[in-house]
């Protein structure tokens, strides 16, 4: 009987971390670097798939400054069109003959409607134009009303920015080891009542499957991340990892899954993320270099961000 | 003693659910597919009965828009006709003669008041009609904020998406059976800490009430829905579908009610679904076809989402 | 020794329910029927009292709507009397000659740049009117920005609306006698999760000090409020009620205070509501008229909401 | 060995606090008087350390108000001088010769389309200036779109706003002593289901180190905040300070740190607050002064702000 089984005996397996098994083969990550699941969503129809709302105060603000931009633009050459269709006679005050101008100075009024500027030089004096440009710029303030709320969305998306150190290390610990590695807050704001909670996510030789597994911290709750945390998973007898040699570490491909929630006090909400090292990322044999000290006046605590991965090389106990 | 006298006196009946019992007889749902409560509510006035910001953020996008079209008619209409009471006289810049055509010209004024356009070729030259444009304007101004807040309320309320199963099953599970049914997530956001309470609601024939029985699940919560999630009820000694045929099952009108909770950690909130299955929504001997598979490149795991409710016809055990 | 001292040494008392104990004597009310505290504070100044954003989305439609126009009208004669104060002659297409039709006209030029409506016709000419006028837009569309979030502040505010019976009864119960009281969603959005915490506020004659007891409940927690719950305080040993005769219960003058606590499903938000009976709203030998029933069609259940507190006169068993 | 070394044994210490130790040496506080941790983040680029929104909406309103100014004027002078780069023949109506005061007419022209009030006596006649013209009311609206979110981010921030006593006291307590400090709410909204936790912070003379225990409290929690709470420590066997002298304790330089959570009824969010006593604001003999009372009419409990943190000094027991 091989030492999987012998840790599929001890640890209660799989399916209570909502992950599953067995479509996640060797050499792959569980969770990709920004914190989301690797997971290729298919089955849907185009109407299923898009969420408008989310994809607004999602995407990156380069995007969400071009979309507006084209929409403002699509819905000005859209009503541009309408003018010209009622008859450019139904507005009075334009001044261009050129048709480019032209076209430029009907723009301009679609514009200066939608946006309710509404300088007024040019204006509708017919039925069809005054009641389009009512609705163009009823359009207008709907829009804007959007925009409004998409921004805020964006702004006020409680998005915790964590600091991870590099690597994971194996580290002395107590007389044993310790799989190790560091967070703090990449923020000014507060981040209260965190809790930490980690799954050792590894290829099972013996099914050809990929299991998880809750491991154990020395500590999963802290006050207060106002300094850095060193989330520590003593290896000991109730560790999956216990005894194993880096090559059998290595065989295994683990990956070490950190879900992380505090209570962000600028937000007054409470905020997730995620964070993993695959085997590569772990580092046998070092520990971290303190990264906060008194501060030069003597009447703070520095902390010093630039060093959340700096590691110092050490040799392990022999077990 | 019938074999409902027995259940009622191995589990906690009723009360603890706030279903209530007696009310509701043999062949009613108390979910409806919208996942709302299939309950009718008499007794309120009006007034009691209405409740504007809850009606405007859960009406459709179809009603929403009409609705808000109609408002900005109405009120042009009714400020037209103020318009037209203090005296046409007091506003400058009119252009058209023929009634239908001035009619449209002083509509479109008060449009372009209430939106804050103000082109301003036509405008308010005496006192009466100056005020009365000066509180149209400010009219506009908080509808217009009224109708941010709303999108607003619209947008951001968190609204899970979740696929279920088309139907429930009794699968052949750990040399028994179990009640199954199948979850996945129809959105792209991370749903977190995930839980699953299902409530087995029967009609007792004895009593001619309905009942109401907290049934125990497999696992109850996961740390993430980013695949699917199969939710298992074991038929054992505990479970009050323990032992009892296909037409055993029938006779009590069964109503499966999963009640669905976790954290999104898109909006930062935790949301609430709720789906049930009747009787001729359970199949009885068959099994999920997995949903999940490697990706064709073999660098993620592939959710196939149209296989949410695929099953296989399955021999159930002799017990 | 009193009944009171036994009661004293039987129950953990006082201070874990943060009411204090002494101050409010006899007669008085903890809750008022709004739900707020019966607290008067002093000794703080007028900028300590004062709290804008949250006076801004508690204060009635009323008042709010006539502080906006308030608002509106003192901010656009603070702006007029500047334009008085830099000249008229900086303003061009004034027509009025009348001193009460010039003010009009000066004080709607200002509505239409703080609106931002800016019809034109009267516009600033020279530098200082039109830096006036450029800082009054600004503010403007501050002060309409604020609006805006007051507005939706005040929408989005979950404010449960619980009916509650009038009347706390003393009823029949399982052999025994409870004290109970029925509450009942007013609104249609689905409460779920719903937690009631019931105190028993009275009189300790001895000391002349009121008290507060955390008593017992049937059931403190429901899976959803969809009808209506009947909140049950058994009478027995463990009661502070225990024994009691009608008249030794006025003498303590109770009350019962129902802390309520539920997961608004609209809103996605927790929300708590509060409310008491004093002994003159606590029936002797009563119980409640039921009130849901099949509906006619016998699709639904039908609550009939104006049937809360609907009671029927009942004798206590003897004990 | 030494009573820290005791103390070391008999508490569980330091890290779950998540504050760390030996960085922090004695005479400095972890907690400045804004409850923010005293921490100096520094190895930070400046692109990192930045937090737009988080920055907006926690910055003094004088700040904010100056900023929103400032904005406003170098946008109108950037587009100002976009209009002259143009030329001005490009915008009609323009009155001014002489150059200061065209200056400030193109400034203004620039200002109305900003704010979009748009009066339109001067406005754009030719192809650039329209399109430029139509751009910046575009940037107007969503500059002002983001001011109402951030404007409504810094208002509905929920924020507790906390008395606390000035001095915690050291007081006669069930026949010994007990660490007291005294807490209200400065504001009328309600606080309920509140929760403390209390952190004694001090140096340990032998490591050098500064030490942190979570010291016991008579009651961590109370249901609603609506008068004061005395908030008590006994020094019994289990507490840091047991049996120590005034100058032990002060050699210990301690640091007492409250953390406060509640539920504010009105933004229906959960708020947390902190605050911290040093040796120099603790009071060796000292009790509170009642700060409730029967008000005058005898109808409610008065609450006397203003005495917070009046005490009476009083001799403590010989222990």
């Amino acid at each position: 009987m091989s030492r999987f089984t012998d840790l599929q005996k001890k640890f209660k397996f799989d399916r209570y971390t909502g992950f599953g098994s067995g479509a996640n083969n060797q050499g792959d990550r569980l969770l990709k670097t920004d914190g989301t699941f690797n997971v290729l969503r298919t089955g849907q129809s185009f109407i299923e798939r898009i969420s408008p709302f989310h994809q607004l105060i999602t995407m990156s603000w380069g995007h969400f400054i071009l979309l507006a931009l084209s929409l403002f633009t699509v819905l000005n050459l859209i009503f541009t069109s309408l003018y010209y269709l009622i008859g450019l006679e139904d507005l009075t005050g334009i001044v261009q003959k050129e048709s480019t101008g032209l076209f430029i100075e009907v723009f301009s009024f679609s514009a200066q409607t939608l946006t309710t500027v509404g300088y007024g030089r040019v204006n509708p004096i017919n039925s069809y134009a005054s009641l389009l440009a009512s609705l163009e710029a009823l359009l207008g303030l709907m829009s804007f009303a959007l925009l409004t709320g998409v921004l805020y969305g964006r702004f006020s998306r409680p998005n915790a920015k964590l600091l991870f150190s590099e690597n994971a290390i194996i580290s002395p610990f107590q007389e044993k080891t310790a799989l190790m590695f560091r967070i703090a807050n990449q923020r000014k704001n507060q981040l209260i009542e965190c809790e930490a909670q980690v799954l050792f996510n590894y290829h099972d030789k013996e099914t050809g499957n990929r299991r998880f597994i809750n491991i154990d911290l020395e500590y999963a709750k802290i006050n207060a991340l106002s300094l850095s945390w060193t989330i520590v998973h003593p290896i000991d007898e109730k560790s999956p990892m216990f005894g194993l040699s880096i090559n059998e570490l290595k065989e295994m491909s683990p990956e070490v899954i950190l879900m992380f929630k505090a209570f962000d006090d600028t937000y007054a909400q409470v905020i997730h993320t995620r964070h993993s090292y695959t085997f590569d990322e772990i580092i046998w044999g070092a520990k971290f270099v303190p990264m906060y000290k008194r501060s030069e006046n003597g009447k703070a605590t520095e902390l010093e961000l630039n060093k959340i991965g700096q590691i110092q090389r050490v040799d392990l106990p022999n077990l």
